[in-house]
């Protein structure tokens, strides 16, 4: 199962792929899309379109996931924001390819431990978990948390619902719609290990 | 001269098409672009995305006429709005036609006579100004209002220019730029009748 995290943004957008094999979440590769800053605005946008379109083709991943936005924000960053993923969302559901949109909580939890992280505490997370050579930027490592979140839920989501959790769907259906389970962090941690 | 107008939103997406012939604005279309309220948000942009591309390709407009937004809104609201014009800016970029984004008064300052028009005032105006047969519904009133705001641009950037106003580019490069001038609503009004 390959996952792709995306972490959009109007300056620049995180992406992170990642293949769940057995027990094993693996790094296949993670980037950041920066839409030429001189550009207007449109064409930064379609930029992102395009970009995001291309990754997913290269990268035919099983599903995409793409952190929850919460309007905690002014309005000004909210718009800006809004635009950005707007543009990605789109080219995400052109492509067919399943989105989950998860709470950025859910994100840190997953890597970190606890839903306050700070982002350095992710980068350093997402890079030890992956085993890679260098602690990937910001937005990326963003990504490729929102990533391994999903990519460590499979298994988890089974478990939860053969113990007959409360509010838990049945496994075939949990299976599909993923969403019904939050993933246990120690345990993520640990299935990734 | 054909130009497009869009008014870009999460649950309706007016537009509006007009010609200018001479000196006068001609109805060319309008409606109004909905996406299945029960999709998924990705859906819904991808939708948006796709059907903007589509009226591109048929309509074949020399240039796009976008309101511009401020984010005098709520964060919650700006975001929404914000996904919409994403989706709605990136497909118009992607067909590489040029787009014009107007703040909101210049749009009712040209066919009401006001920055401060209501909805409703713009609606029995673009009405009348194009000779329409009924009251175009609010959100397709706001994309032809936009166009007309365009179509009424030319002559005017022509002659402001030809004035030596104060700040005017040369002629030349003010119909390439036509952002460069503000139309004066009486001039723009008595043109397209």
């Amino acid at each position: 199962m390959r996952i792709l995290g995306i972490d959009p943004g109007s300056v620049a957008t995180g992406y992170g792929v990642v293949e769940r094999r057995g027990a094993v979440a693996v790094h296949i590769a993670h980037g950041t899309l920066r839409p030429p800053r001189s550009a207007a605005l449109p064409l930064r946008l379609a930029f992102l379109h395009a970009e995001v379109a291309r990754l997913v083709a290269m990268q035919r991943p099983d599903a995409v996931a793409v952190e929850q936005v919460f309007a905690g924000r002014s309005p000004l960053s909210a718009l800006v924001l809004g635009q950005a993923r707007g543009a990605v969302l789109a080219a995400l559901a052109t492509a067919g390819v399943p989105i989950r949109e998860i709470p950025p909580q859910h994100v840190k939890l997953a890597v970190t431990g606890t839903g306050a992280a700070e982002k350095s505490q992710v980068q350093a997370m997402v890079r030890r978990l992956l085993a890679l050579d260098a602690t990937p930027q910001r937005d990326a490592a963003d990504a490729l948390a929102a990533a391994l979140c999903i990519a460590n839920e499979g298994p988890l989501a089974h478990l939860q619902s053969r113990l007959g959790r409360v509010g838990a769907r049945p496994s075939g259906r949990a299976r599909n719609r993923e969403d019904a389970v939050v993933p246990a962090p120690n345990l993520v941690v640990r299935r990734i290990r």
